[in-house]
């Protein structure tokens, strides 16, 4: 039995011309970048080519890039190294932000700040007004995902930074990009300062994301020592992770057309197929990213529809992975769904490797699984 | 012109055979490991067995492993993280800590926290009375290295551990193993409550630390999110960089005896060479780590002589590489040098795979380097 993977916001199965890029490692490209010798001259040179390559995705010259090791350590980099007071102040995020940005929140609550969680709709869309009438004067900083992980929601980011600064412009403006980065096109991000994401959800290696960052936006290192990365983050740098992370994101690069392409196909296969199964609605919205669908299957428990479909090996999602194995995801609980709507939401999410076939052959699984669950749970 | 690379306090060059883990990782352990179905538990279960062989390299099943992002990142998970008071408390630690110890000493410091740096002797030891006469009933943590990364100075840190534990019972002992794991054994640790160390100085991957801790020991995640590591550090956990840094204590673990007795020779024979260099002083005590060997060459500047042996492919560290190109290192003032003297220190560090040969040839060359350098800077 082929695995038929479509769980790809969790991760995406990496490269394996990542073969070639270990092989440049271990050849040339393990030194310490901090050394003083050539070969590790060299090596630190390859990361800001890495840097310029991953600019090429987002922001361009507007922005410098921090490596960090993972995604979740980028949204911490910034929500409590960079934007962090002394003085209690006041935050703005969302109800549906990724538990890296969400937790990173709780911690300035805890400390004394003030944060207003926006409430999203019931399909993960943040209202631009909700965020800008939330904008006081001692608003530090606001962030809000730009894909959301669950329903594929899509922010214009641009647009709610603009709106953030026009009411304070001392506010500064983050976005969890991990789900976006290469996939949704951004306008003017003048006025957004800071961008995460994570090599991992491109076809990269895990343990490596990065900040983008806009020139002069505060960062303080959340790991002091050595003074690596322009002593914004202290420790020997992952140098094989970073080289990956630039290897596939060249990648995405050369076929972004196609990959986008691909995926909107894939969405409208998976909805065709499934489509049929009753008593169900679609939580992505219409215009959400290509790659996501989050379905709510009344009367099935998302756990065991997974299990039903692990037995053919298609695997999927219940309501957001990255929330490890605690039972009921509180962004789920965060659309505004009741705990037995939320129980009963599964994600699908494709990559451009998926296939047409593949991904009709799990929808019309995951059609028959549910209704044969309803059949059993009903009876 | 074959290179010789005897900068392995700074980093070692990775196994080739970590191909064979990337290739069972492109295969199969590519899940993320949060995810539900079978292949992605397959990859929990996997990092759990590399914990289990990490732990035959210190401690055994006294401490649980908690992965990070580099020796770095542990350091400052368990001084900012788990011993990181919210009262003024007092701290003691040693002037020649590497970085990450130091300046995240520092950082507490800045919250308004007593710092006691512990003056080390000439050549890096530490005084066991030293540390023993500082501890105070309103002591939270002492950080004393294992193998001090200059001179290779050895420190009994389970002997300091216990004298500090019979002096205040309710003080953490952590140190700094980055250099002494898998090169140095260690007596009953059971004082010992953290212990950090990281994957690219036993030959795996960069991006990839652990810390041991004892059971029960506090700890607080630098990184909170989506509660992975025992919600101790969130982010998709590197899968690929925890087998490979297991892959890694497994070689080191089935050849400890050879290595140890290779190091042993390699340090005998660069010495037995570069002995010839008159007005040098060794650093590095009789009874160090025989990786490290550090010199004081007067006369001759540490970054010339360095530049002068990359022109022939032999690659070496001034004072010490992790402080990235800040020009003359702190931990070298922190062995009492004079800037002159901090100046002149080089330090040359072995790796079992480094050969008698390469190694005589290389002192030779250092000495005449040298002595050449010093004829020019002496005319």
């Amino acid at each position: 039995m082929q695995e038929i993977y479509l769980d790809n916001a969790a991760t995406t199965r990496p490269l394996v011309s990542i073969r070639g890029v270990l092989e440049k490692y271990l050849e040339d490209g393990w030194h310490n970048p901090s050394a003083l010798y050539a070969p590790a001259v060299f090596d630190l040179r390859k990361m800001d080519e890495a840097r310029e390559t991953l600019k090429k995705g987002f922001g361009g010259n507007l922005f410098e890039v921090l490596f960090t090791g993972s995604g979740t350590e980028g949204d911490a980099a910034v929500i409590l190294g960079g934007a962090r007071k002394q003085k209690s102040m006041h935050y703005i995020s969302s109800e549906v932000e990724h538990p890296a940005v969400y937790q990173a929140m709780m911690r300035l609550k805890e400390a004394g700040h003030e944060v207003t969680f926006v409430k999203p709709d019931r399909q993960g869309r943040i209202d631009p007004d909700a965020v800008a009438d939330a904008v006081r004067e001692d608003t530090v900083l606001v962030s809000i995902m730009h894909v959301n992980n669950q329903t594929g929601a899509v922010s214009d980011i641009a647009g709610i930074a603009r709106r953030v600064k026009a009411k304070n412009r001392n506010a500064l403006f983050h976005s969890d990009g991990v789900q976006a980065y290469m996939r949704k096109a951004l306008g003017d991000a003048s006025d957004i300062d800071y961008y995460t994401v994570s090599a991992h959800k491109i076809h990269g290696l895990k343990g490596v994301g990065a900040v983008f960052y806009k020139k002069g936006a505060p960062l303080k290192a959340l790991i002091p020592g050595g003074g690596q990365e322009k002593n914004l983050r202290s420790g020997t740098e992952n140098t094989l992770g970073i080289a990956a992370f630039a290897h596939a994101a060249e990648n995405y690069l050369e076929q972004k057309q196609e990959y986008a392409g691909r995926l909107k196909e894939l969405k409208e296969v998976f909805l065709g197929e499934a489509g049929s199964l009753s008593d169900m609605e679609v939580l992505s919205p219409a215009d959400g990213a290509d790659h996501i669908v989050c379905l709510l299957i009344n009367g099935v428990r998302g756990e065991v529809l997974l299990h039903a479909l692990e037995e053919q090996k298609i695997y999927i999602s219940t309501g957001a992975a990255c929330t490890s194995k605690k039972g009921i995801s509180r962004a789920a609980l965060g659309l505004g769904l009741s705990r037995a709507e939320a129980d009963a939401v599964v994600r699908v999410s494709f990559c451009p490797y998926n296939t047409k076939e593949e991904t009709a052959a799990a929808a019309q699984s995951l059609a028959q699984a549910a209704g044969a669950l309803r059949l059993f749970t009903r009876r």
